[in-house]
């Protein structure tokens, strides 16, 4: 049976404030178009302000002095945050059920904290090291000399090749492969010679890494991904590059080699950086773009090659209005004409 | 030993007619450029039309009234259909060898239908349901409470996390990632604090996922892949995202997050849309391109931002010639200041 | 204990020549920014030439004639290929330990040379022929009938398609599928049917493929990937594509059905091709480009479409010139109105 709770509940849950029936009751959440009379709804995005007047939602969480009338209302600061809190609350995780699978292959000489989960079909290298309550899913593949941080979970089929280091809380899901051999070739003649990539890859506390994404080793030293950075599906990290702390990456973009990332930036999905660059604290990439030079702190840029975003959107609108501008430069030409038949006339 | 057919019967079996020798015998088919004296090639692609006069093939598949000559030729209405029928004819698919293998892993309470396959090394979370002669590849993770459709397989090492839904017939391959976290976080001051994901991923029937993608489970209700939906190789369905039924999308697509795609839509290759957006009915989405707005129903769009087909390509028409603008305009200002200088001459 | 060499033992080895101290011991490898005093680092990119001055390196590996002072310099012809050799002399690969797993399943009729190593839960299936030193790795899944060469090695979780064929010396990374189904439909009203996908991939001698990468298998006959050609990260190469030898592709760059790439091509991340295009020896293609059309040999495009560089170059020029230009021509009115207005008043 689900849990319910009544609206102000939730509210102090959240530190909000109710417009409305305090004790209305409320078991479950659901989108606008979505929710029922006893459900919570929520407007997130402004884009879906219209909706709030149809829903048949009990009560909608909403931003605090959001004017909304003829439904009562959980107002709270931060409505995302509250959001994510009250999603929590009514779905909490699964129970965990620590132990070690018979039909995991477990190596020598490793160490394994209270509490750690090893999925069936999992293997463990021998010298590693998995932390207190870390969960390895069915499937992983964690290489020799890994350490796997407190409280962190390898969703099933990630693999870890040796020597990869993941820190506390990190949330690793199924298909991503952490350590593989950089892109490193050295061409003599007609042949390309591996370099081998004896470097590995550090993800830091708190990290979170969706699924089939691909960091690769360092040549030498490190690929490392900041703490707190979040890093959507399909993502290829290069060897040697450096995340900042504190990064969003959106789905299939890309930064090659050894190029570094500042804080809190943001890459929005489908972009990309060259390799070799330094990109700024907070800047931010926007979706199919192509960073070719080094950022500074802040930009905000787009384009390929990416630009900063106000000259790209002076060179897109002239590019819109080229067809008229080509038009005008006829007439141009003609009204030229004229005054060059009109003086020879009068020359001659 | 390859089975062999005579022209004759091949036409039968697709509704064409034969041009030539009803009785030739057919044992194969192959491309116009590999095919041997007793091969059936085909001409589905225009481009290659050509290559049918140097072809050593017995006879060529064609479009009906191809006006082909020179070689035997089966005609049929829908060459590139016949094609699927015939190549199906002479490469039957492997016989099923249905069973539980010893080494794959079945939780409790799993409801397993008749004939089924689950191959070695494959997990069946608890509550699972696998419809008739449904096929578990090695390797495989089915989460907890999923359900798998009868006649639909999953090829070695598909993920597929709690509580996914799959129809009947669909076909998922290899290191596909069904149900993972969509990438949703609340961002309060330098945090970005996890918005739980607690909706699911339905697939309907008749679908084909390839390799190495990844669709997200919803933040809150269903992410899905309608009916007769084609997804081709390392393509990102974000969180929410609804895909209307006989769509078809190329390899390294994305799509972000509670976007809704109509039904029977195009995406050609490395091509994305925006969050949020409505893709109309039939929408067809050049090869690269990125939506950032609405698309009306039938539109046929490129670029990036991408725009209506047509607008585009005289954008780009105007941008090819901008150079010889340039230099027009250039001309255009000596020509005037002639006339500048001779009126200037005038008036002095 | 790390080895230690001499740097004279060092030059002897990669044929170069010490400027400096032939004694000084050298015990590992670091870049200009990490290195110690017993370290040698190396500048195989002119980027990173000021470093030069700040690094605390034993010694530098350095291009013949680099004129760099100040520090004892390894001089050699090509020092990135050097560098892969030093990297070697350092870091040699991990014992093989060959053998087969009893945790792994090994299918009937299956041929496997000396000193194969299988991984625990991989699946070798029936028919297969696993050549000498082979290594499998962990969770692996070779299908039926499959061949793998002499000292290639599979990590963790590959995955190949029944009858794929690998040649010697390959190293393919995580997560890589090769043979999945091409995608292939022919539409008949409502319905796309599938078209069957019974050729096979051969990837040929010396290749090395990244993690998540994935090549299908040719609607009939082959998919190649030519010798020597290194493939990163989350690459598409799909059915019938033909990759000529020696040929570079980055990540997440893909290839639409049946283009044939000729041999030493190089692309950069995110590029891409159409179907049914020829590709010219040598031809390289920039970071996001696409190419649309065959190019010739020697070929050097970028863009979306992809257009030769030079060309590519102008009209990027002028699109940042185009709000001067619209400026230009705005004045140009300006003054032709007053020569207007100018005769006007003259002839009246």
């Amino acid at each position: 049976v689900a849990k319910s709770y009544r609206l102000g509940q939730l509210a102090r849950h959240v530190g909000g404030a109710v417009r409305g029936d305090e004790n209305k009751p409320i078991s479950g959440i659901a989108p606008l178009g979505d929710a029922g009379p006893r459900e919570l709804s929520f407007l997130t995005n402004p884009k879906y302000r219209d909706l709030v007047r149809e829903t048949k939602a009990a009560a909608v969480l909403a931003p605090s002095g959001s004017g909304l009338e003829g439904i009562d209302l959980l107002e709270v600061a931060e409505p995302y945050l509250a959001l994510a809190s009250l999603l929590a609350l009514f779905h909490p995780p699964a129970p965990r059920r620590p132990g070690i699978s018979e039909r995991a292959h477990v190596g020598e000489s490793v160490t394994i904290g209270t509490e750690v989960s090893v999925g069936p079909f999992a293997v463990v290298g021998d010298g590693a090291v998995l932390g207190k309550r870390a969960v390895i899913g069915a499937g992983c593949v964690v290489g020799e000399d890994c350490r796997v941080g407190e409280e962190t979970e390898l969703k099933p089929r990630v693999v870890l090749y040796p020597g990869t280091v993941i820190g506390r809380r990190c949330l690793i899901h199924s298909g991503v492969v952490l350590g593989a051999d950089g892109f490193g070739f050295a061409t003599s003649g007609d042949v390309h010679h591996k370099v081998p990539q004896v470097g590995r890859v550090v993800v830091e506390d708190d990290v979170e890494i969706g699924a089939n994404t691909t960091v690769d080793r360092a040549a030498l030293g490190e690929t490392l991904i900041g703490e707190g950075s979040k890093i959507d599906n399909l993502v290829m990290i290069a060897h040697g590059v450096k995340i900042g702390p504190g990064t969003l990456m959106a789905a299939q973009a890309g930064v090659a080699g050894s190029t570094r990332v500042g804080r809190r930036t943001t890459w929005a999905g489908q972009s990309g950086a060259a390799g070799h660059l330094e990109i700024g604290d907070g800047a931010i990439i926007a979706a199919k773009s192509a960073v070719l030079k080094d950022l500074p702190a802040g930009a905000f840029v787009i384009g390929i090659p990416a630009v900063e975003h106000g000259r790209w959107k002076r060179m897109r609108a002239s590019l819109n209005r080229l067809p008229e501008l080509r038009q005008e430069v006829r007439k141009l030409r003609s009204r030229l004409e004229r005054l060059e038949a009109l003086l020879e006339k009068e020359e001659g």
